[in-house]
């Protein structure tokens, strides 16, 4: 019988660089940035059938448990596993890991952010059963690289090491290191070199690879949450290191694949990232949020209006306009990075 | 014994030239656009103890009655004049001149627009009593005169006569004549010559001057008007034209005067124009509307945010934006006019 494959969403994060669609009380994931759905939505949508409810499991804050109920009304009860803080992703694969270890040892699992766009479906999906029939007969950490097409310097990259196999459609290579994000310079000669792919934070793995992975490299975490729950859960998410799983494991792993993938990816890292994933109307304006647009001689402007709302502009270019909630931005997209040091400077409630 | 002083608010205009914080339902005046209170209720207060509330006549359409409730509620409520249609500012003078010449024959009136913006309150004052002087001893109507500050195309203007006499601060003039609004070239030659000022629209006559005026010069109007109340108001109004004071009047009758005045005023046309009435924070952006403005490297700006609500700009210089109810609007200060064009491409619930 072929290993069950799960899929673990990592929704616990926060973040104001969608400030102010996204508030501490409800990020990105949450909300519809890049489409018609919440992001957490769209991810697990884009599994399909290949993985069933039963199999998905969340990870979020205790705080965010009722945004993820709403996101997922069919998420199981139990599927939902809750961080009593925030640790990076290390604890939250290590998290997950045990519970899918008394499930199911066999298992195979995917480690997906909720907050990536990824398009086509089908393209994804096919990759997913690629990675899960490396990390089956391979025993090895999969990941996914994704081929850059810009010198980013936001992302942290995957040198691309020899040729392993193929399946299906995709090449598997062995990875000959990841490397955290890059200088200008450095990202430049990274794109021009062909060898290193933005790494997506995305894996897959067996369950029972990464359970040895997380005892050999995070042994103090892995010890820690391994059995933990209820108060003794809160007790050791206060104890453990913050880390992300790139650094604490896939840096120092042994046995690991990287799978090249051409789809559409983007982790829409901000309001200028809108452009790239959702449509432009025939004047370059991005619409998202659910509300109304009406532009007089405006053009390529990224627009968020809550439902029901109309955002009105006349003669602007190149802005990024948000009216969410009981507050308004107006910003121009090459300053969108500036977002974080504006909202540093509001009181806690606009936060 | 001195004759009284009667003042005749006109407050029934509309406007989406303040879209969307002003909206066919709650035009202009009867919002705080320069400054705390709404404009009809600033127009009140500018009259403080010169005329008593129970001589305070408000006009306005018969929608706009809860409105003028709200801005002015010491108004006694036989004050409130409302008309059942629009028909520009000769109808409107008229049914109050019939009205005031009801009750009090004898009496002065100043007759004011609702949406004016005048600083300082003591020289408005003591022009009005002056003119109040002049309207009662030479038995002329009287009106204001703007010095202009810039060659103006969006005002009439009145061309100075010969001088009449001085009335304590004031030198009171003839009016050589009225002329609309002129293109730039006259607008420059106007300005120039120094003998030109721009039309207030406030005027000061005594009633029974302005009700043989009217007679005189727009016998229809007064005949349908003078008497007329209830659904024989209605008829009224449906029968009379629709016409300016200053055309239908001023430019035809021969008993007037013009006092120059040099004090702050301003019509508030468009959300420009919120840039000369209302002070701006250190970085030179002026907020009105009540609610919070954030602003990072953002100068210049004209920001209306609701009450309560946050407006947070980032590097934007020269800009209109406002957050009003469901609505927001983005707009370089140089294309406010264009706000019109705008207004009426929209559906009509949102206008």
């Amino acid at each position: 019988m072929q290993p069950a494959l799960y899929a673990v969403i990592m929704a616990g994060g926060s973040g104001t660089r969608f400030w102010p669609a996204s508030r501490r009380s409800r990020p990105k994931q949450f909300l519809a940035v890049a489409g018609q759905q919440p992001m957490l939505t769209a991810t697990r949508e884009r599994l399909g059938a290949l993985v069933p409810d039963e199999r998905v499991l969340v990870v979020a804050g205790e705080h965010q448990a009722d945004l993820v109920r709403e996101a997922l009304p069919g998420l199981p009860p139990e599927n939902l596993l809750l961080e009593p803080c925030a640790r990076n992703t290390l604890p939250c694969v290590a998290l997950a890991a045990a519970e899918i270890q008394r499930r199911d040892p066999d298992s195979v699992q995917a480690v997906l952010p909720a907050d990536h766009v990824i398009a086509p479906v089908a393209a994804f999906q096919s990759s997913l059963q690629a990675a899960a029939q490396v990390a089956l007969e391979e025993q090895r950490l999969v990941t996914f690289g994704i081929k850059p097409t810009f010198p980013a310097t936001g992302y942290g990259y995957i040198e691309v090491g020899e040729p392993l196999e193929q399946r299906a459609d995709w090449k598997v290579h062995e990875v000959a290191r990841f490397v955290e994000k890059p200088g200008e310079q450095r990202a430049r000669e990274y794109q021009a070199s062909g060898r290193f792919l933005w790494n997506s934070g995305m894996f897959v793995w067996r369950s029972a690879d990464i359970a040895a992975a997380l005892a050999e490299h995070a042994p103090q975490t892995w010890e820690a949450l391994r059995d933990a729950s209820g108060d003794g859960l809160a007790a050791a998410y206060d104890s453990v290191a913050s880390e992300p799983i790139d650094v604490g494991v896939m840096e120092r792993a042994e046995r690991r694949a990287v799978i090249p993938v051409d789809y559409g990816w983007s982790d829409v890292g901000a309001w200028t990232a809108v452009a790239d994933v959702v449509p432009a109307d025939d004047q370059g304006n991005h619409l998202v949020g659910g509300g109304m647009l009406e532009a007089l001689s405006a053009k390529d402007n990224i627009v968020w209006s809550d439902g029901g709302k109309l955002t009105a502009l006349i003669g602007v270019e190149g802005l990024v306009v948000v009216r969410a909630g009981d507050a308004v931005l107006v910003c121009p997209r090459e300053r969108a990075q500036q977002i974080k040091q504006l909202v540093e400077r509001l009181p806690e409630d606009w936060r």
